[in-house]
């Protein structure tokens, strides 16, 4: 089977995170003889330097031809004053529309090495482990008509459009479904029902799929209640499962009750599985090239990807516990260090988890 | 001047808590010879009983004429089979339209009492108090088009429109800029103008509005980056403005973070002062009718409308010190209960209150 993997380290923190998790690829794919290869392409701010738009047809074709992306992180203040149109953001969105990653996989788990690292009581999060599947090509996101228009009486409004057909909630419900007969059989479907039509659909078709999925007990909750329920008892949870925008705002909710969201990989996935990788912070561009971000998200991304897109379940199980050795060793970079901990720069952490392996 | 306030107590727990509240405002309206008039009116699903619908004309009617209103709380599993259009929630979204509510004022306060009662780490949020602004007529809970049609392959389509102007955006960012001016100088605007083009424009506004109000500083947050900093830090905020749907969530996130949503008021403005007062927690059909709800959200909504819409501070603040004294003295309603404290009824707290004051 092929194995290509385009990377695209981007903006901020990118590179270097990146550059980490290219390395620990490079020992498994040794070690395991997975026939890995890699290629290089640019995106986000990166790419507007070079080609002065976000996504350019060269990174979207070699994106195309591959069988997984691993991602950085992109955007920043320098191309903060750039049009709308290509913002870094939009190479981002423009890769997951165009490869059609329309499944979301964002894990949120609490590692026992860090339990401090939470704003909320240890009791309430101790063992935490949550999946939200967040809906990537949909809704609002990419939504028509939308716009600034110039009203008859002179003023302008801004609007976008909230839009989901049937098709593309069975097909990211599936997914979601799917997810917890492998986990807990526990999936819990946020809308705003209440209120908005598209999402008195969502849970209409969210429904009829539940008779397929005997095994998984399927619950509704309103997006409002759902983000109280995340901070009051996150336990509750274990598969959720939402649209774009909903998916956007909880996934990060959910990712900060950890207090370690240096620590958390995401995946976008195709119909196929094929995927795209990404660790769920940003670029921080405030730490960008002083050589202490947190490499681990993107080091755990590559072993979301081999298990979901590259078949390489052992590679991916091989990493997740190299990590779990460095973070036993007591290795911490600067976000989530503690009190008698080693704290060490990006490329230390990098060594110590090769060293694991 | 008219002071004519019309109660509206609503579903599930709604008339209990209401009862207590009433109390209170007979209290204060003779302590303070305020002249209060108190009239009694039907709206969601008591409302559906009577009428056949969650806002009749007669509610409606009655509601304008009156200088604020103070609602308990609509909804219940009774009427989640009725149609959409009137659906109880469709009583309380009809009201604030029609009465042009469009500012929408909710404190997130820790009380010292009840520090324990948080998820989060003590730490993070001792003397907690945070308002949201958010704007409640607008956005996609009433933009056009909506609902759901039918694609020409056969498959259905769900639709939303989210769409503001920059006169909507102008009075919502006025009246907060103004509570910022009186709290501590701090707004922080919350939308999503790196993919949203409503948001675009809704952020230019807020940006052109700081020119007049040099003693406020304004920031800027995305709404995905704004939940994971409520959960990290939440004392970082004073107050937040948001549009309609970031302020549900956001609103009841923030709520949810002082661990006791049993305590929390809110009020809905128009452009004159007028308002509607209610508790942010909703009806909980689980406990209705076994008179243990907390009455001390709703007590406090009726401190809220002395000062916004009746002009009665002095008042207000009697009952909100009333409030202090009954936590200080330990009674609690079982949502706030804890260790060593005196668990009463809900109308043994308004007893309480009564007689603290
Ligand atoms: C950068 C931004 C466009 C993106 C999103 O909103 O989807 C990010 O917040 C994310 O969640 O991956
Ligand atoms: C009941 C519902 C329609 C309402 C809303 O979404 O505005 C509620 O959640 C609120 O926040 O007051």
């Amino acid at each position: 089977m092929s194995r290509k993997v385009l990377v695209l380290p981007g903006d901020g923190i990118g590179p270097e995170i990146v550059a980490q998790a290219e390395r620990v690829l490079n020992v498994v794919n040794e070690k395991f003889g997975l026939g890995v290869e890699v290629e290089q392409g640019l995106v986000g701010g990166a790419a507007i330097d070079v080609h002065g738009k976000p996504l350019p047809e060269v990174t979207l074709e070699q994106a195309k031809a591959c069988d997984a992306v691993l991602l950085g992180a992109v955007g920043g203040p320098k191309w903060d004053g750039v049009d709308m149109a290509i913002r870094p953001e939009k190479g981002l969105l423009g890769l997951r529309s165009n490869l059609n990653l329309f499944g979301n996989l964002r894990p949120a788990i609490l590692y026992p090495q860090l339990a401090d690292a939470s704003s909320l009581k240890p009791e309430l999060v101790a063992g935490l482990d949550l999946l939200i599947v967040r809906e990537l090509t949909g809704g609002i996101y990419f939504g028509q008509p939308r716009g600034i228009r110039t009203l008859e009486n002179g003023e302008r409004e801004g609007y976008n459009t909230y839009v989901y057909s049937e098709s593309e909630v069975r097909r990211i419900g599936r997914q979601a479904f799917e997810a917890a007969q492998k986990r807990g059989g526990k999936l819990c479907s946020v809308d705003k029902a209440n209120v908005l039509e598209a999402t008195v659909l969502w849970r209409e078709v969210m429904n009829e799929l539940a008779k397929d999925y005997p095994d998984v007990e399927l619950s509704h909750m309103y997006v409002d209640n759902a983000a109280m329920q995340l901070v009051r008892a996150p336990k509750q949870f274990d598969v959720m499962v939402t649209g774009n925008m909903f998916g956007d705002i909880l996934s990060d909710c959910a990712a900060m009750l950890t207090g370690s969201i240096g620590m958390l990989p995401s995946a976008s996935l195709d119909e196929n599985g094929k995927g795209m990788y990404e660790p769920i912070h940003g670029s921080a561009p405030d730490i960008a090239g002083k050589g202490i971000a947190n490499p681990l998200a993107t080091i755990l991304s590559v072993a979301m990807m081999l298990r979901y897109s590259l078949n390489a379940a052992e590679a991916a199980q091989a990493i997740e516990d190299a990590v779990g050795v460095v973070l036993d060793q007591g290795y911490r970079t600067a976000d989530i260090n503690s009190e008698g901990m080693n704290l060490v720069s990006t490329e230390q952490m990098g060594d110590a988890v090769l060293a694991a392996l």
